[in-house]
């Protein structure tokens, strides 16, 4: 029988720095491989000069997952497989396919390791604690800067303000310190028509709705005075209706110096029949942005350049980032990062994200497949244990392993349906949600008001004004979440991506943070009668209730010392 | 049984135009698929809106390949398979695995077509017939430039010099005009010590012993004239000991404003213990050269404008192109763009080369791994026809389609041992490898001499100087590269990607090549009693003798209408 293997370039052999790379070998389950070891050498060398032992990563239910990370001094290494079947046979696998002897199998080889392709994430990222807030319904400080379109607790509608504004997020800090939040991601602040501003009409300007660009340095200041790190929205996809370069080629068509700005089809715009390129299908307000045109490029590089420069921002999110030409990443990641060497960059991109997670563009994206796999299993329950680990294997191995430092972990967002809302209510199975955000690696990212037990149906309900009556607040909720936040900064183990399945079967998922230096963080879920023994007091726990089964999923976080 | 299946971003998902996706889904071929389609849509639409019927690729031993190419009007794609087992299961495949409905499955999406991820390779490539030239070793022209160190027909040292020189190419311009060759790939004639000029002294000058500025010219402008295209050897990965840049670091260390465009590991070049960064292992005369550094970057682009703007130079070979730092390619492919649109760009890439074949590096390869499987065919007999068969199928789909007009189908270069040396003499095999090179996809690429069956072990015996005493040519072989390259450069079919293979199996291997709407060539090689039947009159035979069988090998060429 052919054995059938997988190793890609990108996410099975990718540099963890400029002396070591981390491979991976999958092999279809059923070839019931027992063990893997990789033979390797410099590319030069007529013959392998060592051997890895790779490790066992667990199965995603298609693959079973070998992995191991190497030494390479000389930056380039030449490597091949060799695959100990239960049937007693050893395959090697190179380039060109599988062989019978070491001798003659082709071996793969990574030509050289550039620090261009090293994907370095800030070291604070992996014990961050993220908060998301959209900045219309967080908090006014002071008087609203608008007059508001509707009361606060109002049912939004696309188009109500609701008059939150900057000053009122800063004023808020301390209520997000005490949550345990130390990054904070807000959704557009520059100058725009709508509620949203995802249709910047001017991205050196703050809108006057939010505040001013004082308010926007207060706000950064008396955050990082807190030790909480800010995030803005970065909306480079497109362009509001109303930007000057845009409405210079309403006004002169192809002559206008910024055509080449934006994708027009025709010498003139035709705003009736939206003969250019849009955000999405035909939303006139929201002109495609092309940054294959050097002009352009270079004004959002320094709209990037500007807010870190002048404000000390920590981070950028993308929106859209993967509409966006690729071309564009490289330079504004070099530019910013010799600005400000820990600044995080994320995008926007709820699919496949390996091309944007290779060193030269983002350090994360925002983790909406992980969160379809919570939703599975936390909440809809069509996942059991079993297929959430294998779910989640699968997952972790598609990306570089320093981008889960990065990714942000998140239940809901100003896009989607509130966690609590998806969750028909059931307060106890968010709380088990939420602790898989906290605990698997990655960011969690609090969407503003869940950790209360805000509700909302999608976009625009999920954008309520945030509740501060705490007789309103689901309080077990945002206890919850404040032990975890506290338990996810305080433990180094949940910064280490390395996270071992120890168990996985239906009824019981056991899981364990952190290298085997030093102390582990483990995490239990038990269904019914199962168990999982545990050392010492729980860190955390928390019970959900099972509508399949009507019994309880229990959740325990300790520490243990091995 | 869990479906195996396999669909990479990259070669399994690439753009043909900024509206035309190609799509390839492997599946295991345990799995028996009979049949697969695709559901595609616009990513922001709520439902699929269109399905296709994929094509049969064959199978490379491991994987069943279908394949189809989508219009994308809106340069966005969402899309999900659609497979039909033999056992009359249908499963669908998406992004997060495979659902037993198309409502379950979780679609892939290509997020946008964007015009810098278009693999564009000159219109010319595709009827390409191409030559390699060493230049101290092809003609003289006029007297020597420099002092011969041996006869023409001396065996090499690694320190020989012959003479050759650039006048003597021009003077043989009709030689290889008759011989049907339209592209001459000279290795490098910059200044530079050796006799290979692989350690480049003056990037800017020709060498002496090869001629002048006005000499190069003299060569391309002759070579237009007779329909002969000229690409030079870029080494960038590594300069020459005595380039000055260099020459400075050794002078000065690190005070040298040079120093960062080499890798030096202490504050002085210490030239006995190779304290720097080299070509292959510590070889102290080819400092690696660092192409991170802007300014080195910008020295380099310089060169590699330099002579297609002065010498009308059609392409560029680079040397050792996976070992640059992969950040430089995308604005030398840019601005060698702007000024020559139809320039060729090659990587001596000798592995895996998919990520330099995703459109904004090179337009294809040095195809070391065709050479090896015609190698193992046509020579060594380790494989047959079917063998065969499925490891060009698994080679072919490695890359996007478009990179197969570029590729440099090789049998033998100045690094390996020649054709004829590795076939033991044995003319017929070199005849039946090379009629592959030149019907199978990508450009034939002669090595100066195999064609009328010069001898040589490698490197320094495979450059020995050409022989141009017809009497001691073996003229069936050069008569074979003549009526082949005919047939190449005459029939549209033979420049279309697109080929089938209609029969592969042990004795018999037939392929046809061309569009359906076109008429098409055949090639079919039959072994033993074994036969294929063909229409009209072979546009070109040849038999080579079975060591394995005793039996001769048929290969016959001809013309069909369908």
């Amino acid at each position: 029988m052919t054995l059938v293997w997988q190793h890609r370039f990108g996410s099975d052999v990718y540099p963890l720095d400029e002396r070591t790379l981390a491979l991976v070998m999958r092999i279809a389950r059923c070839a019931h491989a027992r063990a893997v070891r990789v033979h390797v050498a410099d590319r030069y060398e007529p013959a392998f000069q060592a051997v890895h032992a790779m490790e066992t990563c667990g199965t995603d239910g298609t693959w079973d997952v070998f992995a191991c990370d190497v030494a390479v001094p000389t930056r380039r290494l030449q490597y091949a497989f060799e695959v100990q079947l239960a049937s007693g046979h050893t395959a090697y696998v190179g380039e060109t396919g599988t062989a019978s002897s070491l001798q003659e199998v082709r071996p793969f080889h990574y030509p050289y390791i550039h620090a261009s392709r090293v994907l370095t994430v800030p070291d604070w990222a992996a014990q961050s604690v993220a908060y998301q807030i959209f900045p219309d319904r967080f908090a006014i400080g002071g008087r609203p800067l608008v007059e508001p379109s509707d009361p606060w607790h109002a049912r939004p509608t696309p188009t109500s303000v609701f008059g939150g504004n900057l000053r009122g997020i800063t004023e808020k800090l301390p209520y997000l310190r005490d949550l345990g939040v130390n990054l904070v991601y807000l959704t557009p602040i520059f100058q725009a028509p709508s509620n949203h501003k995802y249709d910047t009409e001017d991205y050196f300007a703050i809108d006057p709705a939010f505040g001013t660009f004082d308010d926007l340095q207060a706000l950064v200041q008396t955050a990082h005075l807190l030790g909480i790190r800010i995030v803005l929205d970065a909306v480079f996809n497109h362009a509001g209706f109303n930007f000057a370069p845009f409405q210079d080629v309403v006004r002169r068509g192809r002559a206008s110096p910024y055509a080449s700005w934006f994708f027009l089809h025709g010498d003139r715009v035709d705003v009736q029949q939206v003969n250019y390129e849009t955000f999405a299908t035909r939303l006139r307000e929201m002109p495609k942005l092309n940054l294959a045109e050097p002009a352009a490029a270079e004004y959002f590089l320094q709209v990037a350049r500007h807010y870190v420069l002048e404000c000390d921002i920590d981070g950028w999110r993308f929106d859209v980032a993967n509409e966006i030409d690729p071309s564009f990443w490289p330079r504004l990641r070099a530019e910013l990062r010799a600005i400000k060497p820990d600044i995080l960059l994320i995008g926007e991109i709820w699919h496949d994200s390996l091309p944007w997670l290779m060193g030269y563009a983002f350090d994360g994206v925002m983790n909406y497949p992980l969160r379809d796999l919570i939703l599975r299993y936390a909440i809809d329950e069509s996942l059991d244990e079993a297929g959430f680990a294998q779910a989640w294997v699968r997952l972790f191995l598609q990306y570089p392993r320093p981008a889960w430092r990065a990714m942000w972990n998140l239940l809901g967002s100003h896009d989607t349906e509130r966690i609590l809302t998806r969750a028909q209510g059931d307060v106890s199975k968010v709380g088990l949600a939420l602790a898989l955000t906290f605990t698997l690696p990655g960011i969690p990212m609090v969407y503003y008001g869940d950790e209360i037990g805000m509700e909302g149906e999608g976009d625009p309900d999920c954008r309520r004004g945030m509740v501060w009556d705490e007789g309103a607040w689901h309080r077990d909720l945002r206890d919850a979440v404040r032990r975890l936040a506290r338990l996810k900064a305080s433990h180094a183990a949940l910064a280490a991506e390395r996270t071992v399945i120890l168990r996985a079967e239906p009824g019981v998922l056991h899981y364990v943070r952190g290298t085997p230096q030093g102390p582990q963080i483990h995490v239990a879920i038990c269904a019914g009668e199962n168990t999982v023994p545990h050392e010492g007091a729980p860190l955390f726990a928390w019970a959900s209730t099972s509508r399949a089964s009507g019994d309880a999923r229990r959740l325990v976080i300790w520490e243990s010392d091995r």
